[in-house]
């Protein structure tokens, strides 16, 4: 059995695309109780007893450590990827650059077999893409790319789930839907109408990895870049591929790209190892900061995103700490879909959807079966 | 609800402050038994069998993780940390000056944000207090402070946890109460007898926690110091705020603040970033070096402490390795003072001891009904 | 009672050296059942639900912290003992050169005070032996080695559970034996024939842990080094001091050594910290390789092992990843075998086998009274 490895969204379908965005959405509503301020037993009053009836989430990682090569220092995915596998019951062993030398000391070959006969999962932060290729040829688990100098899957799923989350914003339908919701016990996820979403600025990881989503989900994505700083031909290889080229369309003008746009989303301009770059890049991107002044061209419904961390140039603070802004739930959602993809990926080696009458299994059934076994150990 | 924040003790009332350090007593007890080597069932006897009804310490951390943002490295405070975290069910995350560029890449109101977006507590040492006065200003989650310039409430919750356990040496009711307490299953925390402590040195983030704390539980506190190395005016401000100097003496000679002391506290002359004052520093101190010699003006009782790590110009070999010296049992009381804050503060979000009826129950009570549920995963 | 410390398998019979194999062998097998790709419940058919009745590994490091003390970086030895403390029940603590100053801002003496005052044991990997010891001297928790100037336990250990897995190579009974183990339900681990083992290189601490081992437990051991580069009195004193010198054979020429052997072993020529002296250490070895030319000396039956990261100058890639390589099983290896080491010196601080009676109580008896607790937590 190939252990399933995850290079770019491009590896998914839209259907398993789709359903680790739910698993995300499931893995969060769950784990919050969880994660909540504990209240001993015997101080619990009538409506908190309903934390013994509490479902842990998947334990799939119990005794399992998935091993985190990063060979770029990381606030976000790191945090994410350690506190996910706590709450899968298994541990992160975080490797930094100084840890272990892809490359120096050994080679990727031997340094793959290696981890892969003592890890269940590697999770890869590597400069050169070609350098995760390698690992996922000679690892005997999952691969799966936390940034590589081409793509960036897990920040484009942490972005799905922050749209669906505020689909509301977007169409009378989800808003209506949405308080629904918040009624019943177990909120469902609002399905997101099509959205036009602009990307303004360098077209590195992030970009690429909505260039092979969303045209596939039913969005539409234009961006606005530099000729000399868009996407390379092995990343447009693959837009073309999936038939995704359908639904972009570039731009110079950042106006241009923002027109009538739902989402605006923004990434750095000078990425980690660019530093020499930096002036000629700063001169490129004049004009390309996002502001009110900017967005006045989007849809009255806009809404922005960034992947943090965040410099002034590329977004000021109206928009950045403004109420249009979605850069920090989209932050904390970077945690529940690497939990999801740890669980499926690592944990389970299984990216698609349950057939309808398991997941209706799980939902109910297993649910009061296990009621009594979920019970935290108290004092 | 505000997540609590701890600066310094200042922040919390005598009643906390006691219930932190009844709490620590506990946790330490009840760990210790789960700490031993452990006997496999078919192996034990029958007065090992006992291990069976162990009860565990609070999992109020289960599946939680408690980032600890270091800007300055640690022994002590990092082990306590993790060990703590470890017993309590949940993980400590440490990240360090290079993991984690506290306002160099990213501001720590970012920086707060994100983190508290992912873990359920930040313990921070930082340099300037001022940074953590801003992390904990945007922090979703309680922020403790594992050091900083000003503080250092977790050092003092350690040494009162550590001057309890031997009050026994001060007063002859508390070694009778110590001895009666040998014979009953569950030991219980002597009363100390107000106490007479000398600190000799340096007036940094140790005494000045000192200052806030001591008097306002009926101890008295004698400093000698240089004049020019005397706590600075917002400590001091905050030190007649709480009422505390009516019980504070200053002397530049070490030997009138030992005159008659029950315990002699000490600290490093040269903090971390103080190396270049270090030739500055060594002739300031002359003369303050702790000694068996100095230690004759003390009360006959006597008993040394440091916060380590201890470098001999402060106190020789004789007292340090001594018999009067209380170091590494204090040093090992930092992890049980600190498990308590993580329970209670990251955990529980609440620090306030429960009212009397709801004690007896937890001891009483809980203890059978949950005696089962605690056994330990079994070979 | 004198914690249990490990300098060198020179400090272990040969009984608790056959048990600590057999115990790891015992864990994988466990263990890898655990670790194998997640189905939950509802989706499991017949022969899947065996998973429920599923024993847990040991899990005497339950609540527990081991502290890895590394000065020097590790690949292979840092992973396996972070996953085995997992598997576990337990933590292992990575603390660097740059996290604890051993010798530098502390003692050694205050250092092991201090760890074995918050931590259950000490994994340490130092540069001059005399520093473990000194850690031994002053530690309340065991101590083991992982590597120091002199000696290497775990990976000679990690050799034996290799070679016992590979016995059917070298004999016809072995080989009948371990057919008749795939059928059964618990495979058991297959004796060894007396085995010649050839090791080319440089005399360190692999080597030097050999010598101590494979005589008293019937092998013969045949070295090929140059005359400088020879192993130290310090440690000839120990083999002669076990009787290991009988079954010891030198030479100069590695056809000599290799000569009928059964297993041919080989290390790195320049250890971390000899990277001055490479240009000597190059010419001195020259014509050490291990290509399969030399191994047409050995034994028809010869198999290859080395304790990696390997440099193409000491083995060719023909047999490094040829068929008679053991290289890479061996590396998985250090985890079951260190594995056990955890639990059975910093878990239970016994490394001696059980009695007769006990061990049949261990595999029937407690299997099916503890089949129903060690069910994992289930979504």
């Amino acid at each position: 059995m190939k252990p399933p490895h995850i290079m770019t969204l491009a590896d998914l379908s839209p259907r398993q695309i789709n359903h680790i965005i739910t698993h995300a959405h499931s893995l969060k509503i769950r784990s919050q109780k969880w994660l909540a301020p504990h209240i001993p037993i015997h101080q619990q009053n009538a409506s908190s007893k309903l934390r013994q009836n509490m479902r842990l989430p998947s334990q799939s990682l119990f005794s399992k450590t998935i091993a985190l090569l990063f060979s770029k220092r990381s606030t976000r995915t790191r945090i994410a990827a350690e506190t996910s596998a706590e709450l899968l019951g298994g541990r992160a062993l975080f490797l930094g650059r100084e840890d272990i030398q892809l490359g120096v000391n050994e080679s990727a070959r031997d340094t793959a077999q290696v981890i892969s006969g003592m890890c269940q999962g590697i999770f890869a932060r590597v400069g050169d893409h070609s350098e995760i290729e390698e690992l996922a040829q000679y690892s005997k688990v999952p691969v799966l790319n936390a940034l590589s100098s081409l793509w960036h899957p897990t920040q484009i799923l942490a972005d799905l789930l922050t749209l669906h989350e505020n689909a509301g914003a977007f169409s009378r339908e989800a808003l209506e839907e949405e308080k629904k919701n918040m009624k019943r016990m177990t909120p469902i996820l609002p399905e997101l109408p099509p959205l036009t979403i602009a990307y303004v600025g360098d077209c590195a990881n992030v970009l690429n990895d909505m260039l092979v989503t969303y045209p596939r989900l039913g969005h539409k994505v234009k961006v606005a870049a530099p000729l000399q700083y868009r996407s390379p031909p092995e990343v447009m290889a693959r837009v073309k591929e999936l038939g995704c080229d359908q639904n972009i369309e570039w731009f110079e003008d950042p106006k241009e790209a923002v027109w009538n746009a739902n989402v605006i989303v923004n990434d750095t301009w000078i990425s980690m190892g660019q530093e020499a770059e930096k002036a000629d890049r700063l001169k490129a991107f004049e004009g390309y900061q996002v502001t009110e002044e900017l967005c006045k061209f989007a849809s009255p419904d806009w809404r922005f995103m960034h992947c943090l961390p965040r410099k002034p140039h590329e977004v000021n603070d109206a928009v950045f700490y403004g109420p249009r802004s979605l850069a920090f739930p989209e932050a904390e959602n970077r945690k529940w879909t690497i939990m999801a993809l740890f669980d499926l990926q690592f944990g389970r080696w299984n990216l698609d959807p349950p057939k309808p009458e398991t997941a209706f299994i799980e939902d109910e059934v297993v649910s009061e079966v296990e009621g009594e076994e979920a019970k935290p150990k108290e004092e």
